[in-house]
């Protein structure tokens, strides 16, 4: 990639985050004027269509706008929107056993608690983005202490305060999910970033971490990072154990990208490259273009209605995977793969009417849902990638080395 | 619909059924030699690519096999099978507390067991299914307890055996699904029929949750029954309480009708022609034809990823409304609307190569997942369809009155 095609990339994708995507969502339903909060379920034209909160949301929407602080600069709508996601998490969204809610009502009426940690995993990296542009110690100090409350849900889950009947049978068998490792990898990140003074502890848990993703997950042998294993890592032979999802994927190598130039590990470095080439390769539909939202690794049948269709995330996550390896490699095939998964997405997912990107589109590309937002999409990954995207393209045309981006 | 034509469609689901669909599944992986008991996850060519199996589906295959003597003839092939889903129902999937599980593996050892009572529901059918063709007291004696298990799990759920943490606050918002009528409906239909003796309590159930559906979610003002409606029946407007299954809707329709013919009630019947009317208008594809999984009341955004994909099921039910709407109003709208989806499905559906049906298909009508088999998909919607049109033809082609067919 030369410089003036880097400098057309980050000006088509610094102008989609701060003339498009930024303005829908601060001209939607989003910022709940009344309640405080974010409502995400919105529609083509940004209007609501479920007053319902998602948890998740609280604690990505702080993420992002305080991210967008710290990047663009202090600006009073962006810092504004934070306080609003940060206030309602914490008289809302956290219940009286530490663990917190999946969905609220508008008013913070609790709806639905699950037994997983990622609502918990978003608030502690919210708090610390929100504490890295603030500097609010008490905001630190609750991203400290939720993210020990996830660290503990990992390490010893017998110690979970919330006591929800399991919902399998782990003596028959029992799987562990990749999901979980690369929420507690990201936000370990996200916390060694946010406050440098407490980041070689940060630093020892990330470590930990892609470790055992790396022992468990990574399978050299099947070309790919499965999504369930055995407790023990051994292959399950159905459909769970055989699905590999090149959105995660993706998502994955780029986070491991990160975790080896941050320790300079060119073995980690080797291994997080062998995941994106794998999950391209496999994800790729050579006959409509777009990624896959589920393969599976041995051929066979995937269970899920929505395996082939084509999700916003998964390529903002591919964007990131594969302009970061080209930044690190400078291997052209990086560099191609970052121009044909952003000319398919800008050209399938974005809504030059309305703004913002549509969600899902159906296999062959045409759009299956009309609207913005819903419980599973926010103001998350795509800005996430605009920013991440921009910075990286930074580092290309000034010809500096590629850095942690988390 | 002429004789002539009534005489082809007769020829051409009874040759689907008999030549096409059970010899499929007979020399599938479904019957399992060494086990017992149903896999139902064959892929394309019937080889098994998930061992698990469904208690759902060890339910259903023994209500289609038991089906299948009653109508056709005892074929001792059919008798063997039903008689290894008893088998392994009684010996693996009904826990110490009296529930069922909802997955076990191949060996029978529980996998999940989940709050609701759908495996309970099947297993009560196909032991009642399986007296009404062998007289076995027994299999009716298990049929008839379960049976009150599952009404007192409606009745008064709070005396529930299994003490699952609830799966969202109800004193938030309390919800009661349409699913859960329409399944108690059928299953005490099919008990009413299958014991002559006991017609008439289950006739009084059978009364008693008709009534309570057209009470709580047919909704005239909306044209529709919703799926999920407030405990007062009171309408909830988010996207769950604006979800219309056109699929369920026409399922409902015939075991409304079903009910009206049985009880000689006109009222319930012009309900249950408006439910079917309704259903198609909102249903169909206009563009690609078939009808959609989901749809909103209001026309808001679905939340479902797989919300216009076209289902093999709701094709069969849609076909076995549309084909009894006709046999008892003999009006030619409904026997258009039989022809127009049955044309759609044999086009759609049906794999002449290898037998038969697919099960899913993009909402232009493409194939998305090749497999005739899941843990949702097994030899019973479409079998049921073959024989209730079968038996409706039949009174078509001979000028009968149409009577109840469940």
């Amino acid at each position: 990639m030369d410089v003036s095609k880097a400098k057309l990339y980050q000006a088509k994708l610094h102008d989609t985050l701060l003339t498009d995507v930024m303005p829908f969502w601060m001209n939607s339903d989003l910022i709940d004027r009344e309640h405080g909060g974010y409502i995400t379920s919105v529609d083509r034209y940004g209007k609501s269509y479920n007053n319902d909160k998602s948890v998740w949301f609280q604690g990505r929407g702080l993420i992002t706008f305080s991210a967008l602080c710290r990047k663009y600069g202090t600006r009073p709508q962006w810092l504004d929107a934070a306080v609003t996601g940060k206030n309602f998490l914490e008289k809302y969204c956290v219940d009286t056993d530490g663990r917190m809610f999946f969905t609220v009502t508008r008013e913070g009426k609790p709806l639905r608690k699950r037994r997983y940690m990622f609502s918990e995993s978003f608030y502690a990296a919210g708090m610390a983005e929100y504490y890295a542009v603030t500097k609010d110690q008490k905001a630190w100090e609750k991203a400290e202490k939720c993210f020990e409350t996830i660290l503990m849900l990992y390490r010893t889950p017998g110690n979970d305060p919330y006591r929800i009947t399991p919902k399998t049978y782990s003596g028959t068998r029992d799987e562990r999910a990749a999901a979980i490792l690369m929420v507690l990898l990201s936000t370990a990140q996200i916390l060694r970033r946010c406050n440098t003074k407490k980041a070689s502890y940060y630093a020892r848990i990330a470590k930990e971490i892609s470790d055992a993703m790396i022992s468990l997950h990574y399978r050299p042998d099947l070309h790919c990072v499965l999504e369930n294993v055995s407790a023990d890592g051994s292959f399950i032979d159905n459909p769970s154990g055989r699905t590999v999802n090149p959105g995660h994927s993706c998502e994955n190598a780029w986070f491991l990208m990160n975790e080896a130039l941050y320790r300079h590990d060119d073995g980690l470095m080797k291994k997080a490259l062998n995941i994106l080439d794998w999950s391209l390769e496999l994800g790729w539909d050579q006959q409509f273009g777009g990624i896959y939202y589920f393969t599976d690794i041995s051929g066979r049948p995937c269970e899920q209605l929505e395996w082939d269709m084509k999700l916003w995330w998964v390529h903002n996550e591919a964007m990131i995977a594969a302009l970061y390896a080209y930044a690190i490699t400078k291997q052209e095939k990086y560099s191609e793969w970052f121009e044909k998964i952003t000319d398919y997405s800008l050209t399938h997912f974005s809504d030059a009417e309305y703004g913002e990107w549509y969600g899902y589109l159906h296999r062959d590309g045409t759009v299956s849902h009309t609207q913005k937002g819903s419980m599973w999409k926010g103001p998350f990954h795509l800005p996430r990638c605009l920013m991440i995207c921009d910075s990286i393209l930074d580092a290309i045309i000034k010809d500096r080395p590629a850095g942690p981006v988390l």
